[in-house]
């Protein structure tokens, strides 16, 4: 297990995870108010922004476009993944072996979601033994959307549910936990503390204004969190480097957001 | 993963898979108006038709029959694959093993049917996965036939419903995607938009007129897929060979209809 | 896949299977009018019969018995079968793996059956694809006992029913399909059809007059079968060897049925 | 398959199992009587008894005190069992692989229950399967628990139940088959007829009375069974070596229950 | 398989395993009375406590921390465990390959919690099974958490079932076995008669007053227990050090519970 820090994933000891597996797990419908944020091409190059440090995408989307951009960006390769096609009890296919991730797609780290309180739970974590397992021999840093849902679960972005789903993370063996935001500085403190050395970075979740979202991730890092995985607040603007110019101030720099929006011009 | 266009599945670009796995699948029902169409025999000579790229077919017909077409046919070994004698949520059993395509049937290529949105789809997703990456260790490129079903679909052909099964194909690394016609042609644009690097071919569905059939694929082929995957539109006219010779002249030419018809002598 | 007519199953591209399973797929309810019956030495006694080109048994008879009778039967090792304990959706265990068959057993051939229509049908199918798969391996052909049966299918002896049968067989990769009897010379002539180049035996069903048997027999010869799998019509009659002698005209020699009774001395 | 009188399981073709699994399928409530009988080293003693012909425990027990026993007793490792303190669908969890009962508990023959007409008959078969195949690699007698049991068997006991669970160990391949006495001398001679050349043994059952016990068990051998599978009749009686000497007197020397009941001294 | 008492579980024959899977197993909601027993650093400095035999955590605790303390620790890598976001029927993930916990981990044995009575049990008891087996290859000892639980059971800490508990452990080959306190001494002597040479721990429970817990300790050594394996009564006490004291007296030393409370100054 190498140290974070000297991993893939961290840039000075933070994260910018670029989430694009939206195709999967939400369908054309995340695309349709930017029509160009269907091109997986328009994502990866904004992935090479210096401010993101991994962009995490399916096999298929991988296989296609990262041979181009190996030199300026990371592969998160996220492993698991399902459509929204259905409405049972929360699960995810195992779409990528982490074999096919580290020989095949010159992954630079690899991803795993876990529904806690699932009825698939159980499953879900028996497949993530596999995938960390694997990973380890592989050298790759793991990193889980620790996402408690399904039957037991009515509001799933709770203090206590976030505290417990990054303690999951750093119990099953995860380098990072990514995980939503549970409304408050307070609450994700207590995530980071349960985390322990388990990095936690925030999940973007969908798109607000350029404050309201600078604001919460601000809280996030101020609270000890190590950045932020966003897909649809950055994919879904027309100009997505210019909150990533702000993220980069606010994660990075950990400027306030005043500083980062005008850095960003706005 | 070598380019699409050099791969046996496709002539200048371009794809006209012939599919007969309808006696499997649907049963000898589909042969009763065509009864001489229930002899592989007859459909691997059609599949001799310059027009075709490749003949796709279960494991049992390819063992019986492809030996004497290697020169002539590229088969697509359809991988998985069920009866309808019952009526449960869609599911498909693989059929024949990637190793036993490759190796004993000297298939070309590989096909595979993925359910989104049934209760089996995570179990199929799986499936996939293995059989996409053996098909890549053996350089056999991939067909999807992305074909949403299940409980939470009422209608499987709707615009976002078949732009969001090219995705899937995308997503989980098909090298060519086969969904339904969606009814229009700007929503096959946005199914060829949402495949991204995945060809797109439109399922031929039901039998219909020929020119019915031939303004569609024409629709398909304008929107930007790559063409047709079509059983019973081939197999069930008393002359194959003249549809086939139309649908050479829309997909390989891209003339209009009427000269498609003209063309075939009709 | 050596030709059919060299395969141990066939002697002048005909096959007379004697089928002995009963015991596990029955019980002993099966041997009670004729008790001598349940002795399987008496029934690889009777399997000598030149009539007889292999007897299927389940693995435990085959190992307990076929040492003694290799130089005079072929052994069709019948790998999958269950008890009728219980009446649930109908299922099979896999009794028997191939390897075994082929280099414990000493098999000739192997048998496995498909319930088309169950709630199994799927499971049932990968499992006949991994034997099929390893029985080439070992050079073993393949008998389907293809049984539509379960919660969609009222009436298994349908002819729709018996055609799709025998072309699941064709399609799954079988060399020979057992199907049961149709109910007319046309419809199984419809089976042969669609079964193409798979061979088709008709199942021998219960136990009925000589005469009445024959003429099933005759009827499902004379439209393409290549034969009849046999059990309790031969093992529950006092002189097997009687029925035997008939079943030896009316398939191997094409005879009549009345020519075929008195060679039998009735 | 080394001949059955050859096998460790039988002495002068007679067999006398001390099953001691009781821990596991019954719990301690089955020592409640007689305190002592909790302790296996009790019951390893026990085993040394000349008429003991193996000993049936499950893996622990195996693996604690057998060391100490090789050179007097014989293990028959019991491969399945499960607790009762559920009342689910009659199933059975293999506790222990072919492999290790071989190599690590050297065992001399092994055990596995079979529950015929449990919803869980399938997936027991397949386990029996692995199980015996592997055994016969090990050259391991196996001794199939043959219990029809579960929700089609409303008395298990019947003897169209036992015949049916005798002639199942034949057709899968058991050496021996443990029975239920089916009420009757007359039933137990159809059992052992429909078991062929796989020997049968009665299975003990519930304590009782030295003169009702050996009768049955003189009943069973008189119609041709080759033994007795016991434990509580043994275990649960304050001094077990006069029953054993009184059953070595029955089984092996096939004398009358007075005879037996005299030279045991009671 | 190595002496208990030359295994690194015990101490002079006596056993205190320092159990701290709580956040996975009820989440942070067991750390908030003492915040900084999230932190399982300080539960690792805690575990050097001589008392301490062993720690039992997750496979992501150990990975983190353990390479610290690998010269002052002993560590018990728990390979299955479930979070208590759902609230289905009992059931365990297994986390931690034996492999990786003896290779990767470094581990001195490996624990495994089996839920007698679930609906989970059987596949639990299958999963134990070869867990047990490849640490007999690694030669790790084996403690089972064995906790009967589950739809059957109403009340989990009554003396049968608690001695059913142990002897399952004794049955399945563990090495001790970890069983909640039944209520009396004169039922945990029951319970460790059960389970004969598998040793039996005292599972620690909820957090009581000092007095109560020791003289709870004390009845269970007194009964013929080997020890305690304790959590949130070491680790939700403000100075875990004085009650390790004091059980060091109780358990190692065999003293009253006065002797123990004055020596930990108390």
């Amino acid at each position: 297990m190498q140290p974070f820090n000297d991993s893939p994933l961290a840039r000075d000891g933070k994260v910018l995870i670029l989430a694009y597996d939206h195709g999967l797990e939400h369908g054309p419908v995340d695309f349709e108010d930017v029509p160009e944020s269907a091109d997986p091409e328009r994502v990866f190059d904004v992935a090479t922004h210096p401010a993101v440090t991994s962009l995490a995408v399916q096999k298929g989307i991988a296989e296609a476009y990262y041979p181009s951009y190996e030199d300026d960006v990371n592969l998160l390769a996220k492993l698991n993944g399902t459509s929204n096609l259905w409405m049972g009890e929360p699960d995810s296919a195992v779409n990528c072996s982490v074999e096919y991730a580290a020989n095949e797609l010159n992954a630079d780290a690899v991803g795993f979601t876990l529904y806690g309180g699932s009825n698939h739970e159980i499953e879900m974590a028996e497949e993530f033994r596999d995938a960390q397992e694997a990973a380890r021999e592989h050298d790759l840093p793991v990193v889980m959307w620790s996402y408690p849902r399904g039957q037991g679960l009515k509001n799933d972005t709770k203090p206590g549910t976030i505290a417990y789903a990054a303690r999951q993370a750093l119990e099953l063996g995860a380098d990072v936990a990514k995980v939503k935001y549970p409304g408050s500085q307070e609450a994700m403190e207590q995530a980071v503390r349960m985390a322990g050395p388990t990095k936690v970075v925030m999940s973007g979740g969908s798109k607000t204004s350029d404050r309201d979202f600078l604001e919460t991730v601000k809280a996030a890092i101020d609270a000890g969190g190590v950045g932020l995985a966003v897909g649809r607040n950055v994919f879904q603007r027309e100009n997505p480097r210019h909150i990533l110019d702000a993220l980069e101030k606010v994660i990075f720099e950990e400027t306030t957001v005043d500083t980062a929006l005008e850095a960003a011009g706005e």
